[in-house]
């Protein structure tokens, strides 16, 4: 039986030459490359991989991003990005990524975001499909008992 | 006379096609790749573009960012990036970028983000060299004149 309140493993794969810039690290942009691509495969889990945007007619926006960069990552280091959702309404998914070494606990960037389920004809804000809805209260009410991320609910300022 | 005041215009382009996803429109991730790229213009304004970042040994790092999404945009549009300093300290710079459809002032996307100057021998967080600093004060003290931008200092939640 898998771990309902388990993250969910959303990427695995390696630093990519073409993402690393003159610092000779992961470039921040690509770091929300890599999130987006996370982001990707959750869509599928809650049924809205291709087929299941063709057959409902609706798809996933981000409205939101805040990006935590906590660790330089150099290339072709191994990665992987565990998903946590943190909460959901008829239409809204807000989630909470961790890039980490690969297999470690070595935390290397946090990204929160709220995506929005998008009706494609429109395009305009919708309730999720009653399939996809059904997936998303079944993550959101098993990642309820997992603990409050350290990087979730930020606002950027200076210290002090 | 230059207008100190005046936003600074540090990108200029347009959507390209390797930016577009399923979606039809600019990836979350490649508004991200635009703003780094815009944050690379800032810094040739405060001294640290390339000769800058060798005769220094300094290089910048981000440390946060937060992306507010607001409209989608399509292949082949103009768009411009214009970056306003919202505080600085020793070695950190808060600023604030909004992505408009070229010579509009209709806004695409807001992302605020928080910068630290990095000296590449450790690396290790240092302040700003004089030259530096003395161009990011200048900045800094003209830009406490603009009004606060809408997005920043935002919190990501669902409504309610």
């Amino acid at each position: 039986m898998p771990d309902d309140a388990a993250l969910l493993t959303t990427w695995r794969g390696t630093v990519l030459p073409q993402w690393v810039d003159y610092n000779g690290h992961l470039n921040d942009a690509y770091y929300m490359v890599v999130f987006s691509e996370a982001t990707n495969a959750l869509m599928g889990m809650i049924g809205l991989d291709e087929a299941g945007r063709k057959a409902t007619g609706h798809s996933i926006y981000t409205l939101e991003a805040h990006i935590n960069y906590l660790l330089e990552v150099k290339q072709d280091k191994a990665i992987e990005v565990q998903t946590q959702i943190l909460g959901s309404d008829a239409k809204r998914l807000q989630i909470y990524q961790v890039m980490l070494l690969a297999g470690t606990d070595t935390l290397l960037a946090a990204n929160e975001q709220m995506l929005l389920n998008v009706d494609m004809s429109g395009p305009r804000a919708a309730p999720f499909a009653p399939t996809v809805m059904a997936r998303v209260q079944v993550l959101t009410l098993a990642h309820r008992q997992l603990a409050r991320p350290t990087y979730a609910g930020r606002t950027i300022a200076l210290p002090g």
